[in-house]
């Protein structure tokens, strides 16, 4: 097999919500409170929701800018490549890193739609339902429905209410949605744990309607931004780890061995430390299970349990390749993060390749696209043929779109490099800029 | 090679301090307020030191236990096995376990000499310092002392001051003590971080002398104990991935540029994570660094540095040695864990080479014993002869050593198991019951 060969589909992209998407799915009843873009008098577009703004802040979008830009936050619709929110231009990108099928998380309402659950929290619940579901329609109907077989559509939950969540998860799933995310840390929310009953009736709907929850990282546990005086790296190359944790809450809770034919993802998680993850895992329940008289049905393994209802992902990541058989390759997927800081795009293909050397075919395609189809419901080829899924055919199809990196192209750069080079305290300063400047007097013009 | 024939030097136990430990160091004028072990009426010992009690918490001495009885936490002195806290004992246990060397974190005073720390930061210094001194040198000529080739000393800095850390680094290198433990999270502590020059005395010390810098898990970053109703393996099994943290603190920090002859060893952290953990710092240095404007000296990448400066061990992790290559086969080392819940003891010869099938001989030298040798400045074959090191030759002078699992040896056990299985809010319980009894009616017996 050849890298043109290959059929990629990602389970991390990310979309950023284009201004018209509220025009259309929004009862009539609410439709002066949906969110709106603004132009601020800074010439910055930020989104406007019940007196909250929402800037673009967080590498998140920088998807076609060269790498000495990445730091130059885009703070304008017009600053970012198109393929971040219009999803022809996400199509054409896709096909010109020769990208099948994509995932996509939101960006404005967070990932659990915590934009929404505070206004439930706020006694607007309401309003708060109204919205979430009109932003999963539009998800569903619009983003992934125009161009058919290439996205996995992805729901957000009513995080506020268990209940809502349920009936959410089943509404979505007569769409053909059988995905929906889920916080690593939903205390760090301000909502119960997950070893608590609380999210019972959500476990039950998405194991009845096999809806694989999709937890992102940096869902509920914060990025570690504790000290200032750290390189930025320091954040930027820990948060995916921050997942191991979630994992190990996930196999020792109770939600799989009351819920067994539920799925959960790790999103952005990485694979490379899961064969140590595992071994740890079983080591501690073999040390400790005696006095802790914690156990799992039938004599299994906690590294059993998490190999039945984990499914992991990679952006690139040699180690965990080379170690698949300790993980599970039947669990592991691909991902590209489009158009985060992190992605690959629009070289994935040859990065992806560079690491799976000596690989045999049959994984290869396993954690390309086998997994993601069979654990996500997802059948592109019932509307694309196969063969012009792989990485060729698509580039075939994206002559016209255009890769030259945009120079110049904008935006707010961090605030000084005291230290000679980016601090968190850096970043943070920027973040804080992004939120200073009051929206009102954009939304006067 | 057979398992017989390996030499085991672990570069993590951890030794409970022996209540005569203050008599032969401590300056005549503070003899009186040294820390002293007494009784309290409910039947427990706790260490009193200027009006803080100490009491044994955490797993930290069940050594010769049962796995039944692991929670339940000793209290007493005569519910240690004796290995814990007397000499002798312990290098019979040693002996017992194959194992020629051994490098042991204090427990009383904390990782760092908190309980010093704490007394200079109350206007103590004087104190403080007498007390550290004190500390170090039973440690060194006493603990280690005794039994020569057989220990690696380990001393504590005085963490409140870096000139006196430099000046105590100095003072126990011409005792023969090169190696010396600091904290993961020094914010945590309350001190400045990894990348404040604060430190700088400390590591030109270091640097000067040859003494390897000990971070060991729990030494300022917390345990995970968010979430009473998790297990409490949720608990155990994160402990040794909070390292990832510092592990790239270090790595980004300026410390190493400044100071190209530092060593530092990551204590009880486990290696199966370090492919990913190298794969990673290196990737977020590819795509960020044009825009941090961070930078490595003389185009090393970061996976160049930590294989530099940064010695890695683990207890058990057949995943780690797997990718040694990845790791860096020549600066992995072993630990036992003596007399922690996590310890091998007494099979640890047995559990290792499970982990060791398929490794050349080469390379399990380099991981069990040379690379330990070299880089903590110790030679234990001065002392014996290197056919007497061996698993089978120090076994065979334990004949008398008694591996019998002591059985009801008493202890505190956790409060309740209300879910059914001990939770992190049971074990918070047990911990805030060891120091809620008032220690001064037990001062008064």
């Amino acid at each position: 097999m050849k890298m043109d060969d290959m059929i990629l589909v990602s389970v991390d992209d990310h979309v950023c919500e284009p201004p018209d998407m509220w025009e259309r799915h929004v009862p009539a009843k609410w439709k002066d409170r949906a969110p709106r873009l603004v132009r601020k008098p800074d010439g910055s577009d930020v989104w406007v929701f019940e007196g909250q703004q929402i800037p673009n802040v967080g590498l998140n979008a920088v998807a076609g800018r060269r790498p000495e830009e990445y730091g130059m936050e885009p703070t304008a619709l017009s600053q970012l490549r198109p393929g971040c929110y219009d999803v022809d231009a996400r199509v054409g990108d896709m096909n010109a890193n020769g990208v099948l099928g994509s995932l996509c998380f939101p960006t404005v309402p967070g990932f659990v739609g915590e934009l929404f659950g505070r206004q439930a929290a706020a006694g607007n619940g309401e309003l708060a339902i109204a919205m979430l579901r009109a932003y999963n329609d539009w998800h569903i109907d619009e983003w992934c429905g125009k161009h058919p077989g290439r996205f996995i559509p992805l729901a957000l939950p009513p995080i506020w209410s268990p209940e809502l969540m349920g009936e959410e998860v089943r509404r979505v799933a007569r769409k053909g949605c059988h995905a929906i995310t889920f916080a690593d840390n939903p205390g760090g929310l301000g909502h119960p744990s997950l070893h608590s009953e609380h999210w019972d009736p959500f476990w039950t709907a998405c194991a009845d309607e096999g809806t694989v929850v999709c937890i992102h990282i940096g869902s509920g546990t914060r990025m570690n931004l504790q000290d200032p005086g750290a390189p930025i790296e320091v954040m930027i190359a820990g948060t995916p780890i921050t997942l191991f944790n979630c994992a190990t809450e996930l196999v020792f809770s109770d939600i799989f061995s009351k819920f067994p034919a539920l799925k959960i993802a790790l999103s952005e998680g990485g694979i490379g430390w899961i064969p140590y993850f595992l071994e740890r895992i079983d080591y501690v329940h073999r040390h400790h299970h005696r006095w802790t008289l914690h156990g799992f049905p039938n004599g299994k393994l906690p590294s059993d349990v998490f190999r039945e209802h984990v499914i992991t992902c990679f952006i690139d990541d040699a180690a965990g390749v080379r170690n698949r058989d300790l993980i599970g390759v039947d669990t592991i997927t691909w991902e590209c993060d489009y158009p985060h800081s992190d992605s690959t795009w629009p070289k994935a293909p040859e990065t992806l390749w560079a690491s799976l050397a000596g690989v045999p075919d049959e994984d290869i395609h396993k954690m390309t696209w086998q997994n993601v189809t069979r654990l996500f419901s997802y059948d592109p080829f019932k509307h694309i043929p196969k063969e012009g899924c792989t990485v060729a055919a698509l580039r075939a199809q994206a002559k016209h779109v255009d890769l030259t990196p945009r120079v110049g192209a904008g935006g707010k750069a961090p605030s000084d490099y005291a230290k000679g080079y980016a601090t968190v305290g850096d970043i943070i300063k920027q973040m804080a800029n992004a939120f200073s400047t009051p929206f009102d007097s954009g939304e006067r013009k």
